[in-house]
């Protein structure tokens, strides 16, 4: 009788270290952002190290699928051979720059209505996968201080939306828009409208990517 | 004794035949044209009426899918409820207009390389469920026989990936551009933006939904 | 003795007849919000009435000369006609909305550059005719407080513009852009994105008017 | 003696014919396309070499006054120090090719009403100085003879105003979009987008620039 108990205990207590053990796999799901993100000096490198650095490095599994210029539906169209094929316990969904920008590049970006519907599609898929989905808000296209952005408003609109939707459908909410917008504000005092926390206005740069992923890693840490 | 048994049995193998042969269900997937087509002047409903004229009624059944505003992209986010839901033997697919035309309406319409991703994966799509596939062409934005319209260029381009998008996926086409462009040739000798096919250089006036319906049931025909 | 004294009666009376009588003549230069400013509501009749009240009314000559539409370099174009032919001693310059706008609604706004550049021309040419140039920023495309007016970040940016030309051309701002900020910040709670102070987001309503109006007649009085 | 007599006469008759016949003097006035006209192989340089073939070389002084992304408008503020106030006796006035294309490219093209507002204007003022005015239509944006140019219908719309606009001033015109197209359609069988006549579909190629100077050249012997 003890000897079944202790085979039974020594079960459970491996079954929840297996448990334990299964790396939580998180597919990144975005644009050149993060497609760069899994470069050296990338976000998802640097939050990478960052989870070592706390002893976690078992407890995750990383994987970029970023795609230069995506969109939100560019997103929808790749969802099932980028994300939903890799069987991931969680996404971290960031888009929604070119879907703005390109309004002015090149008269392609994405109309409001269509973004929220095309992001609520997504995250409907993925929660019907039970995949935790994480979402971003765009970040910043120009970071200067004196609010001339040219894109600020639509951006922040945008951001709002995002901001809703993770409301509305229970997902974390990763407001990097805020956390930039906060850091120029402290630290732009030139109002210079790149070289902070971006190369370009857009893409990051090496303490751009270091923000991102400690941003990133205390949503992670919080869930 | 025997003969009428045979010929009873012979009667009843028939019919059962004629049950087997179920009405072809066609569905007509696209924008505000396509919407308007099951109006009572539609193209839909004048294709309709075309073929009770052949009396071919009761070998199909059209079902309008039309959307106003709808690009590439989001005929493909409804394809699911609005197309394959319906378990449709054919669909004609009927886009193109807003990705062009939004580009200089709101900064929103579709990439070419993007319009042909979407349009490859429609058609895909639909062919892995056997759904016969007929892509059409944009048929106007502007009406005007001078070479003047402001979109022709991009509209050709586009008209074009259709083409192309028709041959290698071995789709019919309803090359519905090139039938707008040969009648206002020969009858719009005045150089009018709108009137002779078209209400507004876009949507169809009572003409246009004949001719429409009249290239359509050409091409059914045909297939 | 009694010749001196009348000489001086007159010529007293004279110069103070001359003070009376000169009314400085004052054009207002711009679009379509300056076209509506001679209605019976408009900002520049009721300026005129407030310079009633004060007693003023022999002393300014209110023009107006707006025309829908208008950017920068179609004022440059009808400075001629529609300014300097009528010798003024003021011209109130207040353009920038569809320099802005037009950008998204058309593609046919202008660069800042260029903005920059005419807006320069107009201050030069009036100032080489001594027209005292009064400047103003423009007011709003929408009224939303939470930063998310599509357009805000570029207007911003040519309302500096214009801040700065004020400055290095030493010409009168009126900051009316600043105005209405504030005054939709204290007074538009529930972030309408029109109805406060516009009607459909750039035009004036009742509301408006007087606080453009009010504006002027502050800046007026302090030149 | 009589000998010397002769030889006399003949050296006063060449002088005064010689002093009677000054140079015209001609201003190239346009965008980034005259700009370059003056380099080395550019259109205007290539004309110069045209004229002394011909022996035409006293006859005509050419000027270039091209400035980069330059639209009817900048022309227009530009004018009066740019031509003007160079007193010649005939300009030559190439702009269209921005105006179209910066409607796709920044948002900041211009407005076709607006686009013959200035122009006209042009015209009217170097009429008024009795300099004759010489008018071309914008050459091509894109090369490609099968009609998808993006913005083909557009450019010839503004070719259109040009052309009407020649008729009505009593201008000359100088067709290079038409000579383009002629030329592309003969020669461009493999429908590329550039390298015929242009380097980059807009700037001309050392063939773009022969061409140009040719049919300038047949322009002004007719003129």
């Amino acid at each position: 009788m003890k000897a079944i108990f202790f085979t039974l205990v020594t079960f459970f207590l491996h079954s929840s270290f297996l448990l334990i053990q299964k790396k939580q796999r998180i597919v990144f799901f975005g644009d050149s952002i993060t497609q760069a993100g899994v470069q050296p000096n990338g976000y998802i490198t640097r939050l990478g190290e960052m989870l070592k650095q706390k002893g976690l490095e078992n407890n995750y599994e990383l994987l970029g699928a970023g795609i230069g210029g995506n969109k939100v539906y560019d997103l929808y169209l790749r969802m099932e051979n980028d994300v939903l094929s890799k069987n991931p316990d969680m996404v971290v969904i960031w888009v929604g720059v070119n879907d703005v920008w390109h309004k002015r590049t090149s008269g392609t970006g994405t109309d409001a209505d269509k973004f929220e519907e095309f992001y609520t599609a997504l995250i409907k898929k993925f929660k019907e996968k039970n995949i935790k989905v994480f979402v971003c808000t765009p970040a910043a296209i120009g970071e200067k201080t004196d609010y001339t952005n040219e894109l600020d408003g639509d951006l922040n609109r945008y951001s709002n939306i995002i901001r809703t939707l993770a409301k509305s459908n229970n997902c974390n909410l990763i407001d990097l828009r805020k956390s930039f917008l906060q850091y120029n504000l402290e630290n732009n005092k030139d109002n210079k409208e790149s070289g902070i926390l971006t190369s370009d206005r857009v893409h990051l740069n090496e303490l751009g990517n270091n923000v991102v992923a400690a941003e990133m890693l205390k949503i992670l840490q919080n869930k």
